[in-house]
């Protein structure tokens, strides 16, 4: 591999895609791309007592399906990184705790799937590993009671504000296979423009989008011509129109080839979601259930995934911090 | 490098440590290893208006440090990995949103400092970086407050419980120097043995820890004659016992080399941290602070850095669940 500087990282051998799922909730199965994702749980407890377990099953499913759909057994994977929104990162520890895969949590709040792709890669290319699982889930209801309200009081939501996705994505990465294949990553580096609106976080999170993106266009040599998608992780409608406004005053083209899984994956007509999806689970789910799976087919060929989190506290914004974010870019080919 | 199985890397060029420092409070500064911290912060506000922000501070002023000794401008490093115990892992994004590193969140609890240096380690190894900042924090009354009561209540401490370490490490990892040398990294998996008591984490992360060593030694061939200095993270007093049943039962002997940072960090019979230091600090501080510098004195040649994490919050710790902990160890050699 090769560091092209600012955070870029050419491969040489390009690590593989070898797996993957994404598993949902009620809300997200009936959104646009609801026919997308492996499973759909109508149940919104996954069976379990709390919100909090809620999620860490249902990063657990998608897990064991990856898994399953790869024939992998958990004694194949050298080294399992995941991480996720919950204190702690709790989902995450809770789901891989019986599974006895070498851990390494990670917290990049909604960048989570593409940092945890970034260093599976890294591992992988660098001889390190053969198979890496790489993972992620965000919850509605125990994102809505750790961050901003309970749930019972029914609080009037801003226009900016986002909906969490209840869901999760997990992929094997590894060498060889079919692809998609990783061809390049960059890492972000932290940006804060002095957004404090916790309500407003494709506001916080979009300058930290454009700036990898800008960075990993310098570092290729590539621009928007070259992909056939560049997403963004969870900016969400407002986020995403302030992405577009950055890359138009920096005079990058986006040829009509910038989306956000944030803006995607609700119905903004009918499903009562403001400004979009957010959370770990919204781009993971789009990437392991509708992004791979149309690589795969053939239907897109250059994708460029920058998920994008906020890494603020609900205690740093109560001390009156702004917003710190970051966005982590994946490179993938078919 | 060389993947020996069961999450144990073993490298062909070893990474090197280049600079190191370790900040700490005013009682670690009291302490029987006071003399050997770089700094000592009398201000338990390290002149900021909250824990949140006194710990941060902390951590940015140990991350400054290792920068200006080694010589070092922030455009030197290519990647910064950092985490902490706040909740969404904020004293490390704080500290590092100014600096413009390409920035990589990891969670490991009080294993942190291992986890991260792991990652570091790795990145430099399969030639993704040349030099990479690893770094860590906690406070005393920013995990009180968090974890468990407000310092204003006063509450009764048990036997068991630890006191968390005011305090911060960080090293630049990169290729040559004088080192010391990363010969090895042992990357643990989460091992819960049913331990429900969040006053009494040692109890549940010693066997994580013996787990890890094991492992390490089945890896690499060695064992304790190995070894001038097995170190756990932070088991303290009550788990430091625990390892050491652990350790007999399996036969393996220690040779009064196993020694543990939050056992040591604190005076037991003056001090009143009942059953030692804890937190991702203490690890931290002890390794930057004494560990690094005996082996550039030569005094200790071969030291295996084993920090330990409980991956539990309190909301799951509510919820009656039992606490999933987690090792990762470093060999170092001088």
């Amino acid at each position: 591999m090769y560091n092209a500087g600012n955070g870029t990282i050419i491969f040489d051998k390009k690590p593989s895609v070898l797996s993957f799922s994404a598993v949902v909730g009620k809300k997200e199965g009936a959104g646009p791309y609801g026919k997308y994702f492996d499973q759909v749980e109508e149940d919104a407890h996954f069976g379990q007592e709390t919100w909090e377990k809620a999620e860490s099953e249902n990063l657990r499913r998608s897990i064991d399906l990856t898994l399953q759909k790869g024939g992998f057994k958990a004694e194949d994977i050298d080294f399992s990184i995941s991480g996720d929104l919950l204190n702690q990162c709790t989902s995450s520890g809770y789901a891989l705790r019986s599974l006895g895969i070498p851990f390494l949590g990670v917290y990049g709040a909604c960048s989570t799937m593409a940092e945890s792709m970034l260093l599976g890669s890294l591992i992988i290319n660098g001889g390190g590993a053969k198979r890496v699982l790489c993972s992620t889930s965000s919850n509605f209801c125990s994102a809505e009671r750790q961050f901003r309200m309970p749930l019972e009081y029914g609080g009037q939501r801003t226009p900016s504000a986002q909906w969490t996705v209840t869901g999760s994505g997990s992929v094997v990465l590894g060498n060889g296979g079919a692809g998609p294949f990783i061809d390049s990553v960059s890492c972000g580096k932290i940006v804060d423009m002095g957004i404090k609106d916790a309500a407003n976080m494709g506001a916080a999170m979009a300058p930290a989008f454009t700036d990898t993106v800008k960075k990993h266009f310098e570092a290729t040599g590539r621009d928007f011509s070259y992909y056939d998608l560049v997403v963004s992780g969870d900016l969400g409608i407002v986020g995403m129109d302030i992405a577009n406004d950055l890359f138009s005053r920096d005079g990058i083209k986006t040829l009509g080839k910038y989306n956000d899984c944030g803006a995607m994956i609700f119905d903004k007509e009918t499903q009562d979601t403001h400004a979009g999806g957010s959370g770990c689970g919204c781009s993971a789910s789009m990437l392991c259930g509708y992004i791979l799976p149309e690589m795969k087919k053939g239907n897109l060929r250059h994708v460029l995934f920058a998920a994008t989190g906020a890494l603020m506290s609900p205690t740093f914004t109560m001390q009156g911090e702004s917003i710190p974010s970051i966005s982590h870019a994946i490179s993938l080919e078919a």
